[in-house]
């Protein structure tokens, strides 16, 4: 676009060696398209994280951590002392935290609650949710979006919080990207061998589908509300040309989804880091997006995500307020 | 230290699985270790940018840009208009500019004024300068150090402007890792093929020198004002415990040499990010350092050092303020 041409066009007239800011150039440029503006901004930025429970995660079978944390992570989100929070608030990043359906309620008078249902059913014994739900959670992360941009944002980050949905995540990306389960499945917050090797059979299995399924019948069949949910997140705020920040896997996962919903939302994704999760890298490949960061990271909650904005602030800040070459005559 | 295993034993109590922070609960830990403290931080933080000319670069042998630039972009970034300058107001960082030589004097007033010379010697010819004047030039630096930390702060980045010192930092880093100057000279600021066969010959020519060379001889036969500065900055910050992070390949040559001078100040760099310059990658590995950011950056200035600081800051926000486990129940 001509907006994103002369953000290009800018950056090689500053008082800098042409193309010396990397890969950021490549980034702001595409935000100031995306924008139509000629003077791209992150600010102001704000983080969804949808959080939601998971049937499969009922029992151990693929980790050791009970559905109740979900909640209770959601509720110290909202309190300002997760992971997601503290990192926010140290990066000048609004906040909001919606569940869509954890198997309790939310406490926190803080929380958006959309609870669609106590979490999603057993996929492996049948559909995650209905269709209504799946269109329900969608629509609940579009009205999210439309809610932040309303109130004045203007570049979204998304994340999530859900025990079990790594095992989601990789069954949605094993079958839309066509990779195997063993290729795609991680060890999310960290398991023993045992539950490894019985995630990857569980993987394979769930993502075992009849082929060309759509993206609403992939959430019927997989799950979950909050991944449906991001995947809306993301459909309305492209929609509304503001661009989405990706986190982790789940996410990335989301993004596939929305992808196969509505193709061209692909252009308004950035992905804010490359997770030490297997799935990321062939969801990102399958995206066709360029990891900001590297660091190992596999937290989610939206935390890389809050890490990367503040290198995407600092580098529109530059090409607006940076003196030209012609100037230093 | 027991600071740094404090830190890092509260990592895995926080409320998120454990080691999910990748990279950077690693970092803290060591911040936590230099600063014997429970609580590190990098706040107050401060990026120094030392600036000086090279003899080399009075003609075009080894780059198109004229020496006057070196003056005219210290200018620049005192007034706030130089990458450095945004990205450091974009990320609260204090900025301070330090001419240790440039062929002119500089003009602006927030510029802390020690030239030791009108630009290094050319080393084609000559040495950059005498043993007396890169003492001189390790002092300013140290003085500098001494400055920022007597006004606070406890997380120092540094950086560089200097026509030239791409080359100049090619021949310290071929000369102390060893590596010929064929795979550790790049095309700086951006030159065409002819320049470049050239700089990798003058590389291989002013490296070419006597072994075991100490750091102070090495910086009479090569250079340049900043680079000892740098070297001086980066001995008397580690010796008052206060991290410095590095930026580009300048700064990992002024490492090298500083490293030369006193082994153990090593341990108080971090790496900023892995400049799209060769030798940083020679300069990295022989120093131990991961870098945080790979960007493709090679602008100098200390932007990498400010692009990496709000990653540093919030993971430091994340040990302090998260919620631990146990909390949970």
């Amino acid at each position: 676009t001509e907006y994103e041409l002369t953000a290009r066009k800018k950056f090689d007239q500053l008082v800098k060696p042409p193309g010396s800011l990397g890969k950021l150039e490549n980034i702001v440029g595409k935000i100031a398209g995306m924008r139509k503006t000629y003077k791209p901004s992150v600010d102001p930025a704000a983080i969804a994280v949808f959080i939601g429970d998971h049937g499969i995660a009922a029992d151990d079978s693929v980790t050791p951590w009970p559905q109740i944390i979900t909640k209770q992570m959601g509720d110290l989100a909202a309190a300002g002392q997760a992971a997601i929070s503290t990192i926010s608030a140290a990066n000048d990043i609004y906040l909001e935290i919606v569940n869509v359906g954890t198997i309790e309620p939310t406490t926190h008078p803080d929380i958006y609650s959309h609870r669609i249902g106590a979490g999603t059913k057993d996929v492996r014994i049948e559909n995650a949710m209905s269709r209504e739900d799946a269109i329900h959670a969608l629509e609940v992360g579009a009205q999210t979006a439309e809610r932040l941009i309303a109130g004045g944002s203007r570049f979204l980050g998304v994340g999530e919080i859900g025990i079990g949905n790594t095992t989601i995540a990789a069954a949605i990306i094993s079958y839309i990207t066509n990779k195997p389960a063993a290729e795609v499945t991680g060890r999310g917050s960290g398991i023993p061998d045992e539950t490894f090797i019985r995630k990857q059979e569980i993987v394979a299995k769930i993502s075992n589908l009849p082929a060309n399924l759509d993206g609403i019948e992939i959430l019927e069949r997989i799950g979950g509300f909050e991944v449906a949910a991001m995947a809306g997140f993301i459909l309305r705020a492209s929609s509304e040309g503001v661009p989405v920040l990706l986190d982790g896997v789940i996410t990335n996962a989301a993004a596939l989804i929305a992808v196969r919903l509505k193709e061209s939302c692909k252009i308004f994704l950035f992905a804010s880091h490359n997770s030490a999760e297997p799935g990321a890298i062939a969801a990102l490949e399958y995206l066709n997006l360029e990891p900001i960061l590297d660091l190992g990271l596999r937290l989610g909650e939206g935390t890389g995500a809050a890490l990367a904005i503040p290198i995407l602030r600092a580098a529109c800040h530059a090409l607006n307020e940076m003196a030209l070459l012609s100037d230093l005559n």
